[in-house]
């Protein structure tokens, strides 16, 4: 209990109290949601994490805020499509670490699918993509199977039904992390369907994290990949 | 609308008003839905279609009200995994169409395959069984496509994530008549999760009945089949 | 499961994987889902079908994007209410199959219905239309009964409570294809209404298709009728 | 208010407060709803009931209680499809007042449809039943349109999709009471498919009371033919 | 069934077919929902009704679709609260039937109840309301129970929980017609928790239409008061 | 932190680690929910608090486990209508304090109610009750407004619709604690119709706790009048 | 019921029917809820209860709506981020009573939070705030438990998982309140998901409020130290 | 592709087709999920496998159907809590790699715990088990950190409010792997509140499989653990 004694949080302003303790302890710093916080906000708490050295990791981060940081910390790279920002120089990617493999259903789903690789990069993962291979198709994932079986970690992005990530589990012996997307229309209910599908799946070796969550998967298939 | 007017029904006791119409109009009878049924009242709305020299099909039919039923109709044979009985002297199999193919993702989804096997039966259809080929495993139901391809129509049944009909549906060129199953656990919700997989399928050709309604998809494919 | 290994697929950009061999594989090649697409990465994989000499098919196409497209490829045709492109020169009507019926409920179910119909039209199929033949007045759906039986498929669209198909497919030997539409309010629930109404009709040989998804109701009517 | 002010009720025990103003002030006194109560506070809420003279109805009564009650109260009677018991002495069907019509879609939803009759005659109302002419056939409920049309208030009971109501609906003037029914499968849930379906209809002139309320909707058409 | 033939509708281009049976048949026409379509349409719809001097209701009537309306048909009348539009020339309030009650939880739940008395006008009916007298202050309601008692029926119109109808009923001994609204916020869901509510009071007399239909509550309580 | 840190708890077999620290840093001991666990597993965990000298109390307990645990601790008392047992020496109603009301919807709330009733004994509070006193007659609780108002804290227990919190919070003005039970049939949904009911309460002043939840009501209860 | 009887209300034009009575009765007059108000009517229910000398208080205003009635009434202060306005020139902090506290989860809960910080200041209540500490560093919350010790309320404002509420109730002897909020993507359901967690919570002492309620959080908590 | 092609399958009967090459495909042999099954037909699926002299595992199997087993295969070994059955004479566990942590809320979530560890022993991992170390007193959890800290893998098991994941997921730096059940009452819905819970949590690093499924959960701990 020692150690939860001696974490550290730095406050900032009234609104926000940041777990500078959390790189220490969890081997990644506080990552930084953006929706419903001011760019002010947003620009003080990643002073508080950059002050202290710290990687900076940003979600669901529109445009004019990014910009409006990018004026403030010029090192910040943006990738459009995920809507994610991230600063880290000291990371390279580690070649002794497995890569991890993004596999996505549809071309609908790329958003998520690019906040999954642009936090993989933040994280200093290599990572392999596979995007509109849907089941539609089968033979398109099928081909990969060979280049699927060397990665050490697969994430399956998939909105409308989600069969993907079934296929994929059943060809593969390491584990696969899926993402259900609110991508589709009539009863798939803002991504409920392929979260149920992924939920329910017949194949044991998926666990799933929450709908359009590209960073959660990510963030744990690193975790999965520093072993 | 002269047709409409001239339709017929028997009333039987209050309780039941037997539409003797709708084998001419529909080409098949009146199917006897026996929940909440009492076996006097299943026996009296069966009497009413055989004296009318029609087929018989009854479903969701309890073992011990079979028995009940055999007493008075010797004829009468039944499907004890789908708990369907049927009496249809005149029926054969019909050998200028084509068969019709019944895909079961797992041993546990039996009582709804063969629910839709006592109706196909009934209905004089020729079929093709393939079952426990579910997608955890994919190259089960891949090493059959040359089987499904020759069929014209197939039925998918398929409880947990209802996957297979997707899978199924982009390797043929006929339509798929799907099933979802209560077969699961969890967040399977009594079969809406693989409900809602069918619904959002990625690969378009496949259309879907009730949660376990092996009848109700045997019915369609009949329809279709007879052309 | 030749035919499997021998699918071919075309990549375009990182974002598509284009499955051209599903028009050998299915009878119609893949179509293009437009939502969540720019309109480069539409135009991309259309000339890729195109260029396989394959008919194209667009669906929730927006009229400014169908614009844009218009100038690259001018054989392109539109329909505006049910937001479909299309282009397919080799096909036309065949007159050995049969008529397949457009049955709509209201008026507000138009887009929809005009999904379908640009669909059944791309495909080669002949229809014929009756709009707004709603329950609350029955005998505007019974005046047509002999018309109705006069087609190989009925594809019925309802929006609000649904009930329309349940007796349209009381009074014809045909297959029934119920699109509920999200038209309503109230507990009408974007669709889930009539979804679940459809899917629990008391009259058997109807299956159900996605809420709105007169595209997939006019594809599977389609399959059904090349028979 | 001063009617308000002066309203009475009787304390029986800890677990009851009898509103024995109820009668003078609504027409009709408390009615015993069975479920969650022993025997013995049934039997001394209705002692209250009875000896302010007050008419005596009790639902979803188990054949076991009733017979317990039965010695106490041996004018008791009891309608064991509907579990509907009565006792009302000076009421007799009033002729000046219109008939009822129960309309019922299936031979399985008698249990509620015979709740709704036991109430309508504990309450001293005339009816007229049309049972099992659900729209799969919709002939059968066409062919009585001329005596709906001489009722007064129609009461319709329907489960798995609940559409007869829109079809009664759409043919009579008077207002039609719907009660959606728990009998179905798959995606009934509990009959809330039918319950979605009703309050959805296109065709306005329905209103609806609680799933499998077949007491409710008899209230209620009591109250609208008192006039 | 020789009324049921005799129905007639006429097709007002390939989007409607009005049924002007329908005044006949129920003692009121058509009523034309507006969502969903085009200005032009209503207006066709609205000539055919016209040209058989049929009253006209138009509903969910946008205000510039009305101004557009106007310049046709210059005795329409609008009520811009609850966003309906008719024109009923010959009807008049009949003194001879009894007044209806708008009883109305909160200020917030206005458009609705509106919506319901400009329905009421048009059908001529003579109405009272009582707005703003939800159960947080249960003596505003109490305070009017002499009046409520006066009248053949109530309309209750309430939103958040939708407590309201339950207490009315209790009060008075006609029936009470009860619209939950989709006012409020957080677990309100769109106007599922008043829908609850009314659907499972414990107090017998109400029956309930869809959320937010003013309109249909209106109706229904017409057809009472028609009696 | 500190009295963080000096938290104990003492395991007992694998099954449990008992929270001996509870009492001291809350007021109240562990409470030992029953349901899925073992007469033995329950009778050892009872041990390490009557051992600590704390206070018992057990919820959700059958009779026969009762009687088990009885042999043991001969002190244990029951309320069979709650199922709750408890062991509480040194408590004493405290007359310095408030009294708490328990008002209850219906006869068949009871179980719940009394869930109530026993944790406010165990806890050392003093009650009012006033069961059976629901909205269909909403003068048995206007009636009691004087004794209500005298009253520190009112726990409202109701099913069904619920609506009893909003008129009770309406007229006093200490919080009111309110327990939606899962009485009720229909599209009660196990309690959701009450619970959404008071979390929509147009009437301020009240917090709810989970459908059933007697117990917890009346912990949350105590713990304001401890104040 | 005396004093129930002798409530009073004052009806402004047809729209509202304003509760004068209810700050006698409850301690705390009625508070206006604006959406679906207009701003006259916002003004007008303003200048009833003010010309009785009551306070204000006015919940989901906005800004502009402020600024107009800001020239009416000087006085009105508006706390933008919670998007409150209110009046109380009588009412002081009293230090007589404990100090209510605010633990808020994450910075995106703000305006949730400050809802009820500034009802707690219209209500004359001393409050201590703790901002952002949410669970994924619980050192945060652990690092201030001295400090909430000494309050006498607890209010948990959390959106994404809501367990935050879980936490801080294991930790304090005082009742705690918790207000779920709609912050969150994907699977947090507008907020049904934290709602879900803390109605479920295993830590007794928590009642719940509305989704994103944080002024009937306030509110209640008020009621409670008011005591 | 190769791979896939050789694939291989052996049908046992007509209700089953053995993947025989999932051992190898995947590291570990097809699991028996046995509800549904009859005893006949899981003996004869494990024949298959066992003549294979693959490892058997089977999951939700009835102590009786283990008897019957038990008679055929000797060495077959039951976790009668956890319901698993299996058989792996080779395999030993590895000290090479890291132990897999249960961490288990209460007692009532046993059988769900001892699924996962039943599971994780067949698969010869090292396990070390916190059971009943909810947050109601999360000091449990905290004076267990060093310890969660020595883990390569986090399985956290939890029902109510399912809050213990983010609590962990926050302490430590290896993937959580988190199981909701269905214990609980109420809101619980079986076992939807702590599914939400964890899907939501605020805290990244965990993934999440369905309710009740701590098969699942082990099986994906193993292939990260396999890494």
């Amino acid at each position: 209990m020692r150690k939860c004694l001696s974490s550290k949080s730095i406050r900032t302003g009234e609104f926000a109290e940041v777990d500078i303790d959390r790189f220490r302890r969890r081997g990644f710093p506080e990552v930084i949601y953006c929706p419903g916080k001011t760019k002010e906000q947003i620009r003080k708490i990643a002073a508080v994490l950059l002050k202290e050295k710290q990687p900076l990791l940003l979600t669901r981060l529109d445009k004019k805020v990014f910009s409006y940081l990018k004026k403030f910390y010029s090192g910040l790279r943006y990738n459009p499509r995920g809507r994610v920002a991230y600063y880290n120089p000291q990371t390279r990617s580690s070649s002794s670490r497995g890569k991890i493999c993004l596999v996505c259903a549809g071309t609908s789903d790329l958003p998520v699918a690019e906040e999954a690789a642009a936090t993989l990069e933040a994280m200093g993962e290599r990572m392999v993509k596979f995007y509109d291979v849907g089941v539609a198709g089968v033979h398109r994932v099928l081909g990969k199977v060979n280049l699927l079986r060397q990665c050490s970690v697969v994430i399956v992005i998939a909105g409308m039904e989600g069969a993907l990530a079934s296929i994929v589990s059943g060809l593969v012996s390491c584990p696969v992390v899926a993402v259900p997307t609110s991508v589709g229309y009539g009863a798939n209910f803002s991504g409920l369907a392929p979260l149920l599908t992924i939920l329910n799946s017949c194949s044991p070796g998926i666990a799933v994290v929450n709908i359009d969550n590209g960073f959660g998967a990510a963030y744990f298939a690193s975790l999965i990949n520093r072993g």
